[in-house]
């Protein structure tokens, strides 16, 4: 069994953006020729994380306003206070959820629900280019 | 070093249902006869979730209060408008705790606290026949 | 490629005490020798768990706020009326961020954003002496 890592690239907009990875996922196993061990996702920074679900702009939205409901983006946060840069709400969000992901892989194929992707959620307040660690093993 | 990976089968009931895996965990690690290592489990699916807590049943009862705060059965979903099965709350709840769990090995046992136990959250509105994927390397 | 396995133990304080192990886990890195491979982290115990967040005392404060929304200190919890040790918000937290987080190796560097830390998040209420596995492979 080999080891394959790498960065999967993708550029994010301000407010909760919500993106798919699954198919660049796909791609990476591909170019790993790994049949099976375990797919680590990690995504560098403090205001972003990483989870599944169905990716379906109507319970991707419901998402977005249980996670508003969790820690609101105009409440008073010390973070702001002190750095000015309006991203506290970012930070909280991205602690909660957590920033790593791992998935099995089963013949070379990801053990995923029918129904269910692999998703960045980049809470940040600007776009970003962000990149997602893959590592397979 | 080798590798073990297999499927745990449990039937689960609707409303969010909380499940001891356990007792199956410890199962499949005695059938691998893994000495170290990292046990990765991960459930497919939407509507599910894996964490651990102490399996007691008034702090499950806690645990399940907190989870419909933060993601309330009976407010507005967009998913139930489009799809109308009404399982909007069921995503978003497994989204925010998320499918996949680890927990290392060490001298054949895993690292557990003593009141700590592996469990599944199924979140959907409906009985399922749940597959959780444990791998063991 | 080795596998390396310790433990990082930790004084923490009672009521949400949220550490830095990033120095810690460095450390360990450093007397594993490992260059590559995937940082498994897991804290035993249902009343603590691990996550990563900018350690810095503005935010820090932000993530307890958000979490005692999530799951209050002083609300009813069947655990308390049960066991009578005021810890059912302790276990509900622990539930809700999990105990387990793993961070990719590449290069002997841990692919951490420039602010990004890993955190302990001790929810018990009263001083405890925590460990952390740590698994490198």
């Amino acid at each position: 069994m080999g080891v394959y890592a790498n960065e999967i690239h993708v550029q994010t907009t301000e407010q909760t953006d919500i993106i798919d990875l699954t198919p660049l996922v796909l791609m990476e196993i591909k170019k790993s020729g790994a049949e099976s061990g375990v797919v680590t996702l990690f995504v560098p920074g403090s205001t972003a994380a990483l989870t599944t679900i169905e990716f379906e702009s109507g319970v991707i939205n419901d998402l977005k306003k249980a996670i508003e409901r969790m820690s609101p983006k105009d409440i008073y946060y010390e973070h702001n206070e002190r750095w000015h840069d309006g991203n506290g709400y970012s930070h909280v969000r991205a602690a909660l959820i957590g920033p790593s992901l791992q998935v099995p892989l089963i013949g070379g194929k990801m053990t995923l629900g029918t129904w269910q992707q692999i998703v960045l959620l980049d809470f940040d307040n600007r776009p970003r280019n962000r990149r997602i660690i893959i590592h397979v093993a």
